[in-house]
């Protein structure tokens, strides 16, 4: 079969001009047009494969020009359906509804955006993912900041060059940096200075494994299999991570001994739990000053949520614009330390485990407390509330669930106690 | 030509001994003495041209122990026309004058170095360029964060190796990573994990285009060529931007369409002029607050700008010692998270222009209003100020042109009929 | 010797069966279990010289599972002498002691763990090190936060694979980027992008020194040759830092003059007592709180340190957790900008120097500063304090020995003087 193919890519390649498969004129235009696009396509498997300009492309040249032949998904599954699949079932798929676009409320949104969220008419998002349209941000920062990674859910380009076809490329970890970089999740950084990264750079990929290897194993493009947790780094339900938790498991067996890897992995998660609770210590610690009145400004005084309106939101859908400096430090602690805490475990480096991330965490918590202590006193509320003060703070914390219905009981006892 | 110039390579390389170029006893010394630079002289094309020591050098052995047979531009320009022409045309040549020390009525200032930017007893910059020598700082201090980078206006050893002439050296974007990285402008890290970056390291500079490629084509040393705004972010005057976007686009177009490289740079432009929108709005409160006599320290009482004297400064020449708390917070927005917004962007890099540029931005201007409002409330000036207090504030913002007569007359009336 | 030593391993590798070499049955079920260490062993000097794996693990299996057969230096040394007396008398050596361990009074903790720097039933710690087993901490964070690194006392394969003999791996200086990385000491960043470090990579170790060719001279596995500091910046004794010196200017001369090592170095020395200077007098700052009981929280009202009791601390033993935010500037000040600075000036980094480095520490003395006066001026002692607080203070210096007795009573004369 492959010999087939080969020799089919031989006599494609040397017994006809490429243009042959190209429609009339692409080729002898484009070559000045965009003369990178035509080098590429002509050292392709596609070109060698007599796969020319209009297959992808179509021949409405009108079209493309406005934009509206652009090559998705849909123009690629039809011959690569494992890796479509792969990828529909995998989180780049969701990529698209999870983070497109970052504009609130601007003149300039274009009227057909929202279908990407929305049918017609229809306020409900079509499907379950989170919409993160909440900044005050033009088109063009949305473009580069947002839709340049979070495209990948439908453009397969966004990891594979548009025209070249080399698997060099796009099993290079490089072709992974380009969106798993940065304050928010260095998976790249943190792989390239791990052990499994620095003797892929030292010895190769045989020695070092990359991101490939485990997260794309055999060449899936479901590069999903084996998280055991969302992406803002929240544990998935038991029933859930456990079959994910053998999937990789079964990678890591390619190398190690099972109890090994087995170990490994735990140790994440033990450190994703601690980890979690100091986060929870914060938020706590952010939504008593929001139950006293004390955030400057509170979410009343500010532009409006535009999912939960004026009220504290210190979930995925966290903004980090117009909020207070005691939610911003919150906001900092969340998705840049935390996230490089666990993300380190896992990727095991040390480095960013600890100095880039929980050294970190444990700096926020002294800021955000010593924050919190400012604005209590700063309106005379510290050392002492008043025993309503006190009171109205415990009934909001039992509404919000944080206080059981003992814990809420008793916590009010003791507070009536001390003024009796 | 070519030929020719080859083959007297050769012959250089094969008949003669190497020494044979030097001044007598160079090499023998100096093989000893400095046996890295003897090695690569000799591999070097000088070496093979039959260039020696002497010719770039000179013979007074006792001038070069003292330092004062500096091999810069001067030495080289006679041979190398071209690229010094360049060079001397580009913004590479403002360095010295932009950036030469930073060393602050101390003592141990050598009484030659004003001469880079004064006549002597003239305390006129002889030259146009801003003068950073600012800071209290060592002379060491000085050289290796100030000079060793910003010597590029006369040091051709900059980028290229001192006695090697290797182009795969100075060809390599790790030449110019040296200088162009860092907080203030990261343009290596960004290019590195940009498309253009991470193709470079996959597939190589025929797919992935360089430093080199963009900013110095076919060769030219003038690395200035198609900017369109000046080191600090702000943009050019439309006449001076036009021709340079032209240049740009026209390398743009050696591999991508015309209309594809115009949109990308006309969506830097958007992300530029939008940032700097909240840099002023950041800018305007640190200037309020000077107005209003609430920074702490005050510039009165504090070590004075050695160009502006007691004044608050917030343009290129603002300082990082010294300062209240809030002008550190606008230094670090400025200097850091706008550059690298912009910068991102241009470079087509999503994680710099959002997480490390613009969300960083936003951050800062959530800690400028904090520390305001803090500032404020500390002197009992919030929530209102006395209609006397306005109406200064008022008259200072006119002055300095931050409200036009109109707008003056128009905000004094209010205040004035408030208190009626 | 070299010949017999080929002529043996080509024997080896030839005329017998590897698995000869292992015991009956290693091979046959690693290859399952453990694949890539089989795989890396066949490969290796060690099966190439009839090294099996009963040599280094020994034969009792049980013990191997129960993690009782670690493969320390203790297995190496007798083969491999001259590294490990060079490694003992390293720094190396002495990481265990530093760094093992940052867990506190935790149900957790190991019986046995305490032996690394007690004998059973002694409080004094048996080495000098000091110990920093401070934080409240998880034991799988301390495994990957802390032991990943400082295991490398006693783990040759901290550096060295554990199964393959490769150098191609050991002298790549991403072997070392795995612990010498990050915001506390970026070596590997800030050798990467400077001058020995962007040569390195564009012609090669042999024009740009890596870590080895600098801190393992000739092969040495004594790390710490050549420095004149302690690990946390603080520079040796005179007697001590020069015969260090000098065997780091021998390594410089192997490719520069004597007087350009020498100069080179001199700077790293003036860039380091100028950076202590200013992190001394942000020290003083904090201390002049403490002093005046102005932290928040001072720390008897926090968790005692485990070493200094309810005690404020700011030595290479400083806490970063459960401080006050001013302390949490100056641990970053001291630990992150400090080392930056001086770890970039003797690497040459004109970035780390300045921007990672002195910049920050300015910027933080700002911050450091703000803080004070907000703590100040909360209790009310800002702008004076009353004559009796501020003979208290004097006195508290004078204790501490900041004050000598001469300034002490010349201070305290000033003071009477005022309220005469």
């Amino acid at each position: 079969m492959k010999l087939f193919a080969t020799l089919l890519t031989i006599i494609a390649a040397t017994s006809l001009p490429l243009s042959a498969f190209a429609a009339p004129g692409c080729i002898e235009c484009h070559e000045k047009e965009t003369p990178a696009a035509v080098v590429q396509w002509k050292e392709s498997a596609h070109a060698k494969a007599g796969i020319g300009c209009e297959k992808c492309h179509g021949t409405d040249h009108d079209k493309m020009l406005r934009g509206e032949a652009k090559v998705t998904i849909k123009v690629c599954a039809p011959c690569h359906k494992k890796a479509a699949e792969d990828h529909l079932a995998s989180r780049h798929s969701l990529a698209l509804q999870a983070g497109w676009g970052c504009t609130r409320k601007l003149p300039s949104r274009k009227p057909g955006e929202c279908r990407f969220c929305h049918r017609e008419g229809d306020e409900t998002a079509k499907i379950k993912a989170q919409c993160a349209r909440f900044l005050k941000q033009s088109p063009e920062m949305q473009e580069i900041g947002c839709n340049y990674c979070h495209s990948v859910a439908t453009a397969c380009d966004s990891c594979h060059s548009k025209h070249s076809t080399s698997l060099k490329i796009v099993r290079d970890p490089n072709s992974c940096a380009k969106c798993h970089m940065g304050p928010d999740h260095p998976q790249w950084e943190m792989w390239q200075t791990s052990l499994h990264g620095t003797l892929n750079q030292s010895a190769g990929r045989s020695v070092g494994p990359d991101c490939q290897t485990c997260h794309m194993p055999r060449g899936s493009h479901n590069v999903s299999g084996g998280l055991t947790m969302n992406s803002g780094g929240v544990p998935s339900p038991a029933k859930e991570a456990e079959p994910e938790r053998q999937k990789m498991l079964k990678i890591c067996a390619e190398c190690h001994a099972p109890t090994f890897g087995k170990k490994e992995l735990e140790r994440g998660d033990a450190v994703r739990a601690q980890s979690l609770a100091m986060l929870k210590e914060a938020e706590r610690i952010v939504w008593e000053l929001n139950d006293l009145g004390l955030l400057d400004p509170m979410p009343a005084q500010r532009p409006e949520h535009p999912l939960s309106g004026a009220k504290l939101v210190t979930d995925a859908q966290m903004l980090y614009e117009d909020t207070s400096h005691i939610e911003r430090l919150f906001f900092k602690m969340k998705k840049y330390d935390y996230a490089r805490t666990i993300k380190g475990a896992y990727h095991q480096n040390p480095a960013y485990t600890h100095w880039y991330g929980n050294a970190e965490m444990k700096m926020d918590l002294i800021d955000i407390k010593a924050e919190a202590a400012r604005l209590k006193e700063r309106k005379g509320t510290a050392p002492t509330l008043t025993a309503e003060e006190e009171l109205t703070l415990l009934k909001k914390k039992f509404d919000r669930g944080v206080l059981s219905a003992e814990q809420y009981s008793a916590e009010k006892a003791k507070v009536l106690e001390r003024v009796k």
